[in-house]
């Protein structure tokens, strides 16, 4: 696989951020943001960036976009001078995002996943997919700068990421690497790709988290999502039992620790998998435990809550107080 | 300079079309598209795309997005079956856009070209640069998209470009290659990119126009803008002349032809440099015989006329008709 990642880093990334599409737009709405979970999200993210100990600077906005029925352009860098950056208190953060309502239509109306470029329907279908999605990337992007983080959009197509059967075959990541060595946060997302296989197909957020992680070796990976963590079921049905911590094997084996369940890889198919058909609890468990075997501590928690706050700021890694509701995937010896 | 070009190009590139941020935006209204003058681009392009005696077949739009005021996505698609590909007959074209009345103001206020992102005004006005680009990249895909073009919105900076004092500094083309041999036409943008002396600068359309010609060797380029081409003077003047045609030795100098005016890169200075400070009649010639000494042919041309679309059509390669107005600089030995 071509990776193409300068020999030395020179940064030290602090955490991987993923936005489930579930938590920023809204399921059930065509391309609809969810307005005030994203502003919230933002704003933790803006807090959880802050080095500890450094005194909270003046927000700098960085949009400076035309506000709808306005002809002025919004833009308060009036008393900016030409000091020094102040932002060195920042510490590194990349934030991929998954495209709920965006994308989805587009893609599985067309079957961009399936792959077979030579059929029209696939390549319209893929065009307007990359159009729903880089329009999502654009909105958040735009979001996060409001709040003063200096956020770069960067689609995977663009980056040259590409896949074999949906496996990743090709990412520049050097790219991304120069971005955050500039003091920006790269923001990526799912999108449709070329397949060297199938033509093309669609690589989610949550592939390109593994492979970032696995590349970048943040010191932890936050899942942003809108329930708490994971569940022994259907968190809808009355008796889900939230997962609270879950260790992780040299092997990427796993094994429920936090409540005390008989919950493992080994017995999952027999107990719960009967609902895990379209990538519930058992794959989002998997594809965690591929990152956290790595040494890499993994928490899934509810966006724009308190424990989402703590999850971002790295408060657990040491010890998880009893009060915290998220999910813990962690290596363990 | 890193290249990262595939040794052995399978494609054929017949044209290279910039269109001119003056001929897509509304000059003197902040972030306003020239929407009729889009539409009429976008339906040229697509005329010019098709290859000579394919049948015209239906326009299949390819942006599905939401649109304002509905909840349903329009997705006019219903008729397509599993058929193969009929767009074999669309030949290989790539677009560039400068940014017009986008990212201008960003970039002014800011100082972005100087570079220097150390300091907070310019590590902000570099986002919102961006932000603005990208907007008005999305915009311009989603325009050609819904004409059945399969656009490709793809940003220098996501693509690896970097600069050194300005000048191209690396490119990763085989993106763009890969995009166009899958089918594609991709879409880049004048952007904000990162600059290894400076810090960072602005990345003009023109720059990467000049860049892809030299390494993608298409047949012809044409630049779309809102005047009729270069003239010896400010076209809003009385006497001002069209430049009809310019010929360009093999080191790059020139001379206009027709009209029978004494005017070459040697005497320009002296004849019509005072009005020439901001990148006029004098920098436009010189950067189109960067690529026109590469035997290259390139139109100046008024967007959205039948000029338009007889350079777009690749008809003046032969010869020149009494009634184009345009301005034609090509190779002359």
């Amino acid at each position: 696989m071509e990776l193409n990642l300068p020999e030395s880093p020179t940064r030290s990334i602090r955490c991987i951020v993923k936005l489930g599409g579930a938590a920023i737009t809204r399921k059930n709405e065509l391309e609809e943001i969810h307005d005030e979970n994203l502003e919230a999200v933002a704003c933790q993210l803006r807090q959880a960036m802050m080095e500890e100990g450094s005194a909270p600077s003046k927000v700098i906005g960085m949009d400076w976009s035309k506000r709808p029925g306005s002809s002025e352009i919004a833009c308060d860098v009036d008393d900016l001078g030409d000091e020094e950056d102040s932002s060195s208190e920042f510490s590194k953060f990349v934030v991929v995002h998954g495209a709920g309502s965006f994308g989805h239509f587009q893609a599985s109306r067309s079957g961009v996943h399936k792959g077979g470029l030579e059929k029209p329907i696939v390549k319209a279908g893929f065009v307007a997919t990359r159009i729903s999605v880089t329009n999502l990337n654009l909105e958040i992007v735009r979001a996060l700068a409001r709040e003063g983080i200096p956020t770069i959009g960067m689609s995977p197509f663009s980056c040259g990421w590409t896949t074999s059967k949906r496996d990743v075959a090709s990412a520049d990541l050097s790219t991304v690497a120069k971005t955050i060595d500039s003091g920006f946060v790269p923001v990526l997302h799912g999108d449709a790709v070329l397949d060297n296989i199938l033509g093309c197909t669609i690589l989610s957020g949550d592939v390109i988290i593994r492979h970032l992680a696995h590349h970048l070796k943040p010191e932890y990976v936050v899942f942003l999502t809108d329930v708490y963590g994971v569940y022994d079921r259907p968190p809808s049905e009355n008796d889900a039992v939230l997962l609270k911590e879950i260790a992780v094997g040299e092997d990427g084996s796993w094994k429920v620790v936090n409540p005390a369940l008989d919950l493992t890889n080994k017995n999952v198919q027999t107990s719960v998998a009967a609902h895990d058909t379209t990538g519930g609890m058992e794959t989002k468990i998997s594809e965690a435990a591929m990152i956290a075997k790595h040494g890499i501590d993994v928490y899934i928690v509810k966006a724009a809550t308190t424990h989402s706050q703590r999850a971002l700021n790295g408060e657990l890694r040491e010890s998880v107080p009893e009060d915290w509701f998220g999910t813990i995937i962690r290596f363990s010896k």
